[in-house]
């Protein structure tokens, strides 16, 4: 079905008033679930609401919790995220990193003890907003193998790249696994096999079938041993950067909470940048698009789609599941 | 045939004096090519130098052109290569981005007009043994499709991430395709498969055969769309960071040259993350490596190879290809 952008918004930012957020968090928040969705990223917007109250629920995620300064180096904070809501501390952090950018050109936060922050791209298109270039990362409980690995000792951690740009931000939001579970569920459902490699069986062999990947949690890490090797670094920036908890600490609860993550601004017009910036990046995407192409397929850029799909549900409402709206609905 | 690593050194000094580089220069080129072959990465150490040397000949890199700073913003730099030599040019270039960390806790130096870096993990162990994070990255020629294309319009864009750590730093150094053309040409000289898919044919479906990637140009960017995006990703950040060449003109010559770089350098110390990142990195270690595994796979992180290479090599010789070491002496 479809669902006005500003009741999305309006209905989120109620129940979360209900459930112990102050009023401008409460709008802040509801404000990110919704930007998912509008975006076509329902995955990680409407349809995690329902997980992130029971979340909250069983007191894994503080909603009045705000992250604090715990050191403070000119271009470089770091912070903790105190438990709080993903998605806050992480709007907050990538907040500072752009404003420390605005003074010093460059700025960086990284931040511990904090919860998952959602749909990861939300934060990449914050930063290209305020004129900045960003790069951002998160950790998460283990979900992947190790390369040779026969059980889950990595993450998939989200990584971000953004970059603004005046025809459209370009922004890169991927997770080291090649699949989400969330598309692995969705094709088991559909009772069909993966269009890719999508994970190892449990005699260690590629394969393509959704139930044999989740049973043995053992999601495709992007590249091989390459993938798993950038998870594994990205963890490790993550947790000595924030002196937070590394992956395997995430998942010994048994619950993803307690995340450790980075935001890293570079401010375009600080750096001097603005003068040729949109003509070589018009460029670069000029000259993807105009490449030779297997049958009728077209070439995307990063972000492209999420601007589309965003106007497009602006328009119309925006696409919810009507099963998810319903048990949304019941929360007010 | 094995080499002492010191007669490595000297004769590729020897050469490169000869073909007009100051004695200083000569060393440190040497050295850096020696490095590579001498932690086991030949393919972009030994094996290249006679390509090095033929690029010299064709006036594509200069011997004596110095880099040269183009703007200064306090922690961020940016520098002209001026086609000088790749290796150089990227030494200079993580040893300013080091100094800056030192100063600023963060340092980052972007790098245009520059030539082929040759072992990108090389400036990554620079910047561990100086006690650094560091993140760096260069653009390339077309060599990779974006995702739906049927020619070369990405770069491989090679990026390594370097963390510092007392028991042995862990240095990732990835291209974003598959596997290299060298690995390729290998497994075809040899009339093997690759083991993993490797590239498209001219269909546009996934192959394992080198000869089909290699005549149709069309290597694998790990995790598929994933790494085309990263790719296109690092050539837009090189690109716009630096103000030099995106890849798509740099393949317009037909020669790699003019290449776009950036080098990212936090400085643990300054940024007070020495009280705990050994033991955060070492239990991360611990962890990865107490995985149960399919058969009897040891568990590595990024580096420890290199690490064990060369300290066997540095006992036993360098490795070296024999038909390649010929070519070398006889430029002596």
């Amino acid at each position: 079905m479809r669902v006005a952008y500003q009741e999305v918004i309006q209905t989120l930012e109620e129940i979360l008033f209900k459930n112990g957020f102050s009023e401008d968090r409460a709008r802040l928040c509801a404000f990110l679930f919704a930007k998912a969705s509008l975006e076509g990223v329902a995955s990680h917007g409407l349809d995690r609401f329902p997980v992130f109250l029971e979340m909250i629920r069983k007191n894994l995620v503080h909603p009045d919790a705000e992250s604090s300064l715990l050191d403070s180096y000119g271009v470089f904070e770091r912070w903790n995220g105190n438990l709080g809501p993903g998605p806050l501390n992480a709007h907050q952090c990538m907040d500072r990193a752009i404003h420390l950018s605005k003074e010093f050109g460059v700025g960086i936060v990284a931040l511990q003890n904090t919860n998952h922050w959602m749909r990861a791209g939300n934060y990449g298109w914050q930063a290209a907003e305020a004129g900045c270039i960003a790069i951002c990362f998160t950790n998460t409980k283990p979900n992947m193998p190790a390369w040779g690995g026969s059980e889950p000792r990595l993450g998939n951690n989200p990584l971000v790249i953004a970059i603004p740009r005046s025809k459209g931000h370009v922004v890169l939001d991927m997770a080291m696994s090649q699949f989400s579970y969330g598309k692995l569920k969705t094709y088991l459902r559909e009772g069909k096999d993966m269009p890719f490699d999508a994970g190892f069986d449990m005699n260690g062999n590629l394969t393509k079938s959704p139930e044999s990947v989740i049973s043995n949690e053992l999601a495709l890490p992007i590249g091989l041993w390459k993938g798993a090797g950038l998870s594994l670094l990205l963890d490790m920036l993550a947790t000595i950067l924030s002196g937070g908890n590394p992956t395997f600490q995430v998942g010994e609860s048994g619950e993803e909470s307690g995340l450790s993550q980075v935001f890293i601004c570079l401010d375009a017009e600080k750096l001097g940048i603005m003068d040729w910036s949109d003509q070589k990046l018009d460029q670069i995407i000029g000259d993807l698009k105009s490449s030779l192409t297997f049958g009728d397929k077209e070439i995307r850029y990063p972000g492209e789609n999420n601007m589309k799909t965003s106007e497009e549900n602006m328009q119309n409402g925006v696409t919810v599941d009507d099963k998810i709206w319903k048990s949304i609905i019941e929360e007010l």
